[in-house]
């Protein structure tokens, strides 16, 4: 009772001293309105701004809420959850502290009527950091018409390991790659990057970084298990993109991974979120928990006892806020008032949440405006931006004798086939399985072709299960047409299931969930009776066209040997299978490179093209295998596809590479440019790639690592020259006393088409 | 040519110079025999310590060499050329120093007539220490008959990977387990452990502790690849063993591995050969390069630009002796003279290799005696040993309504198929795999049968490939029979291929290896057609029972399902084919446990039991599976068979589990004690385990670690008391500061029957 009393007149002590309210002020700096609102809070309230709530639930809590989740409804549910929301904050909590409103944002607002662009594993695939970011300014348009403040988005994981679920929501196995697409979503989302982290303007929305770090590579492909690497393979592989993140795009917020790594998980690791995130690198921004993660520090990870040890963990290792509920941080009061935790503590996480809300301009923004809500979302300009990109990212990776594109003069009639022809699979966050929210391949294709073809369509099978009651009509179609489309994939789990445009599920497919968060296989070859029923029309000696269209990489070795035309579509968003009908029939000219080395079969996990010499020491030299001691008895080591893979319909020639100088020294910048040329008859994007090759350094390091890309439009015979700058840090690695450096030596400098594609290569000196 | 004036004038010098032979006199203390021998060698001298050649090859280099190969020829003329060998470095070196005299002795010497033991794997099955150590001192004593000093053996790797073709030359997944037998070899080979460092008995032999450090963890099972691991995983797993190696055993010798950890080669890595292995551990030994390990450096890994910069690097590290041959430190002279080695590093290296010499007594050894080789080597004794140890290691996996033990009254007709029915397999780093130089199963089951039972034999198939021509054959004979015995495998690389008893090879299988050294594969199912064959003899009805004679795990999800019994028995030496009869017909109760999981598939790799909560949360609760999120969507995260997992013809019943105080402290030790009762009616061995399970500590721990076991015979209804030691480092933990420490808290003391099969349970304190 006497604690009671205490808190209660603390409480209505600092209400009856305030004085001139500075943090109203927005004219007042940042700093002095941080300290002035800080010095007016309660333990309590500063406790419950490192705390999460969903919209509705924040409805009832006067000491407010650091943070509210956006529900998985429809945009117009969540406008009006939002002003309920932002309009309680403000007028029945004590200060009036609005609370940040977070939403999923990974490639379209997890929201029932937002826009659904392709997967992150399709944006992957553009090879196009102006396309992503060109998407993410449109999804923080879109988001921020219901009140969004915040995306947990995007991913700055890699790709290692198909058997996890999640690679699907990551851009790709090089941290490169990851590191531009991701920070061009970032600056598309958050704004101009320079500015950003001191600003958030309209119709933008501050972005989270995860997961922070190495969780795309759990043990034996499982989710939430262990990442098992070194640091030194952890600060050169898995952290620079965190870190451009957060140095280039000025990232506002970072989540911890589920995972541990070497015995820490990240939530309790001090040595990610002090030594590297904050000491290192800067980070000014705050850390989000991802959900439930401070809780499985005891429920899961076993290194606390209970919820106040676990918060004692959290706040130390420096984890600003808790989602999705105070779990743990609920003890956090009690644990200041025990003497367990410091104040200061306390003070020092709330600080940097309120510098990013009046960052944000939290305090004097608007609400959203219901009214304007149709006219910002789902507009015909951001569906053909989805369709764009999935034009983008479609691969096209085995194109025999020129099958593709169909004619549509020529042929006179088209099977489409397989359990992804009618489906169209927008992946894993998203808010719907429902086709009626996008376009099917076998509705892309017969928009196109209209009555020009006669179309036959027959699912065959389904995703999984060892139905083949199907593939008697899927034969029938197959024999009796021209050509013939089996379009196969995986379904992965989505998080609200709400329906299409906020109807009742009716139209969602019952397909169990094959991919996605939570959704990890031991096998990559194609799920259920997928390939014999490939098989099974491939025997009716008809051509197939294989579309794959699914969340992980598959071992398609039997296809590769046997189809005439392979396209690799990932999860294309909503108008994918326009973007692949116009893919078929030739209207667009495939562009997309692979973002992921394609293994042989599970066996062969992990395959990845940055590898060390001894990973496989002949892997780049093919002439001198050293067999035995690194080749597989009844295999080889090498990739079914290779990362940075891509046909086209026309073809691209290279030559005049230049390199500015032949030795160069710290501060100094070499310029490496290239002549490419579109040898053939139409116009097509290509990606030029260049890659760099350190030779002898004191620790070991890869054969190859990609450094440069740029995707560029040539009309046939037309030639552009394509430049890249190389700076000592490209070749920089980490010695071994762990500092970066950059060492003397001889690399290579490798414009290529692929990373087992070199066409032109120079050598450049570092002294 | 003023420098080699210099030089030669140096020599002269030293030779002029020298005073009393204090090394050569064995009443001398080490410490002034290293003293004054290396005071009297020129530069020159000292750099051909540091180096390796063949017994052949050290012949004309007046400057003798550090150690010699034992060639992979007979006894006879591996003591002939020892003879040559020290003769010639006693009387035609300027100095007279012996070699030290290497061989490799995994399973018995690597030697045509020696007797071959059943490979490591196989050894790691047994559970038995003793019989192990027992083996070792045969292994040495026929060994050391030939002039050996000392052997290039264990190895003290875990076994994790069983794509991995070395597997079958590790004992076990599991340290504690890793360390026991392992230790138990040394001490076997080397004598008494107290006083092996300081001196080699006559008929033993140095030991070597290879390959330091996690070596066996290549990424994607292809040897010689790097191991991804952190420190605190590195120094929680994969040390422990060499650590007691050092420290317990005292072991002369320790291998750097072949591959990299987080980028530094272990040749080159300052932190396992100084840091760990000298200054924490205390090692006094000398390192030996694994063959071709410095040049690695330069060829392999790329941090030395060639071979000067590679023996810089791993004299640096701490590498005292380059094998097989001088090719980097061939340069070290150079080097000193360019003044980029100091003089005082190599003879530091030198004085580790000379102090070894000196302390196994090489000066004053006597040189082989070619008359008693005949007695020493291969006796009946010794070869009754490897039959012994083959029936202690055989596993029994499954015997469904008590197939086994076959009857002879009963049975009138036996069908022994399977391509290693009749072929011995010895396993890697054996000098033959020629049958006769063994006994094979269907031989094996002959000699016990006699007449008694009519035996049909058919390979049905190869080991490899797809040829079924033989099925016909096999099915036949398994038609006519009352039961079958199929035995499926592997075949292991051969290191010298000579032949039985060093005739010339005509009895050598012409099989392609499918595994060993250099021998790794990308699927884990029986290859070939080996299980089509099992399926086609299946297919017959007729009780089949399934024995498995391979070096790595097979996932035998299939055979587990449909087989009515199975055997595994790794690669059981040169009598494994009558301990496989023994235990057919029930003259031997089977008694070896699981060394290893038996994964379900490649796709489930890695699969270890000693796994930390996170790897799969729901593992030890199977009744709270978390799924999603912790499940394989087609699978589970199980194993087929568990690590500690064995049956027998008896059964065991546990009663009594006493702990000897509720709660310890530093220094105290707790005593566990457990009453194990033979409940069934004949006589068998249990392998009693102890297991402990950390509850929480600040960094994350294995759910469970075996920390103790014992193998006790017991006669029907015979009960035995079995006592556990716990100390305080069992519970050790490596915390967030890098030190061992054990914490206080509470954990859990488990007397199980496997390491999923905790029979008994209770909960102790340190405080």
């Amino acid at each position: 009772m006497i604690k009671k009393w205490a808190l209660f007149l603390t409480a209505l002590c600092c209400t009856v001293t305030a004085g001139a309210q500075v943090y109203k002020d927005a004219g007042a700096s940042i700093d002095a309105r941080v300290k002035d609102l800080l010095s007016r809070m309660t333990l309590e309230e500063k406790v419950a701004q490192m705390s999460m709530s969903s919209l509705k639930g924040s409805l009832n809590n006067p000491l407010g809420y650091g943070v509210c989740e956006s529900p998985f409804v429809t945009i117009n549910e969540i406008a009006a959850q939002s002003i309920a929301a932002k309009k309680y904050a403000r007028e029945k909590t004590r200060l009036g502290i609005p609370p940040i409103q977070i939403g999923e944002c990974l490639h379209g607002q997890l929201a029932s009527g937002a826009t659904i662009f392709p997967q992150a594993i399709a944006l992957g695939s553009t090879w196009n950091p102006a396309i992503v970011k060109q998407m993410a300014s449109v999804v923080a348009y879109e988001a921020s018409s219901s009140g969004v403040d915040q995306a947990l988005s995007p991913l700055f994981d890699l790709i290692r390991d198909p058997r996890f679920g999640r690679v699907e929501e990551c851009y790709a196995e090089d941290p490169y790659l990851v590191s531009r697409l991701g920070t061009a979503f970032v600056t598309g989302m958050q704004g101009d990057a320079a500015q950003s982290i001191n600003g958030i303007a309209k119709d933008k929305l501050m972005c989270t970084a995860k997961h922070f770090a190495a969780y795309s590579i759990p043990v034996a492909g499982i989710n939430l298990a262990p990442a098992s690497v070194g640091e030194r393979e952890l600060r050169s592989m898995f952290l620079p993109p965190f870190r451009d993140a957060v140095q280039q795009a000025n990232i506002y917020s970072v989540m911890p991974a589920y995972n541990e790594i070497d015995g820490v998980p990240a939530h309790a690791s001090n040595f990610l979120l002090k030594q590297v995130l904050r000491r290192e690198w800067g980070f000014k921004g705050y850390v989000f928990s991802d959900y439930e993660g401070l809780k499985m520090l005891y429920t899961f990870h076993h290194i606390a006892a209970g919820p106040g040890d676990a918060a004692i963990r959290g706040l130390q290792a420096g984890v600003d806020l808790e989602a999705p509920s105070p779990d743990t941080y609920d003890k956090l009061a009690d644990l200041v008032k025990a003497g367990r935790v410091k104040e200061a503590d306390i003070d020092s996480a709330v600080a940097r949440i309120l510098t990013v809300k009046f960052k944000a301009g939290l305090f004097e923004k608007l609400l959203p405006d219901t009214a304007r809500l149709k006219d910002r979302v789902h507009t015909p300009q951001h569906i053909a931006l989805a369709q764009t990109i999935a034009e983008e990212s479609v691969i096209l990776l085995k194109n025999e004798k020129q099958l593709l594109p169909l004619n549509i003069g020529r042929l006179k009639s088209l099977a489409v086939i397989g359990p992804n022809a009618n489906q169209v699979q927008y992946g894993d966050y998203s808010s719907t399985r429902d086709s009626r929210s996008g376009t099917t391949v076998l509705n892309g294709i017969k928009q196109l072709a209209g009555d020009r073809i006669k179309i036959s369509y027959a699912k065959g099978c389904a995703l999984s299960g060892n139905d083949k009651s199907g593939f008697a009509e899927a034969v029938k179609a197959a024999q009796n047409s021209d050509a013939i489309v089996v379009v196969l994939g995986t379904t992965s789990v989505v998080f609200s299931g709400i329906g299409w445009n906020g109807h009742t599920p009716e139209g969602e497919p019952k397909d169990p969930f094959t991919c996605g968060e939570g959704y990890d296989v031991t096998d990559i070859n194609p799920d259920g009776v997928q390939r014999e029923l490939l098989r099974a029309v491939y025997k009716t000696g008809k051509p197939v066209i294989l579309v794959l269209v699914h969340g992980r990489p598959w071992s398609i070795g039997w296809e590769k040997e046997n189809i005439p035309a392979i396209i690799e579509a990932w999860y294309p968003g909503e108008k994918g299978g326009s973007a692949i009908a116009n893919i078929l029939f030739g209207k667009v000219n495939p562009s997309g490179r692979l973002n992921v080395s394609i293994p042989q079969s599970v066996g062969h996990i992990p395959v990845f093209y940055n590898h060390v010499n001894s990973n496989k020491g002949f892997y780049h030299n093919p002439g001198t295998p050293e067999k035995p001691g690194q080749d597989y008895v009844f295999s080889s080591t090498g990739v079914l596809y290779p990362f940075g893979f891509g046909l086209s319909y026309t073809t691209f020639a290279y030559s005049n590479m230049q390199v500015s100088a032949p030795v160069f020294s710290k501060d100094e910048r070499v310029t490496v440019s290239v002549d490419v040329t579109n040898s053939g008859k139409i116009a097509g994007k290509e990606v030029v790639q260049m890659y760099l090759g350190n030779k002898v350094n004191s620790v070991t390091t890869p054969v190859i690592l990609l450094k440069g890309f740029e995707k560029i439009s040539l009309e046939p015979g037309e030639t552009k020259n394509v430049k890249f700058i190389i700076k000592p840090g490209d070749v920089a690695i980490w010695n071994l006393d762990m500092k970066e450096v950059t060492e003397p030596g001889i690399f290579d400098v490798m414009i290529a088409r692929s990373a087992e594609d070199v066409v032109l290569k120079k050598t450049l000196a570092y002294k």
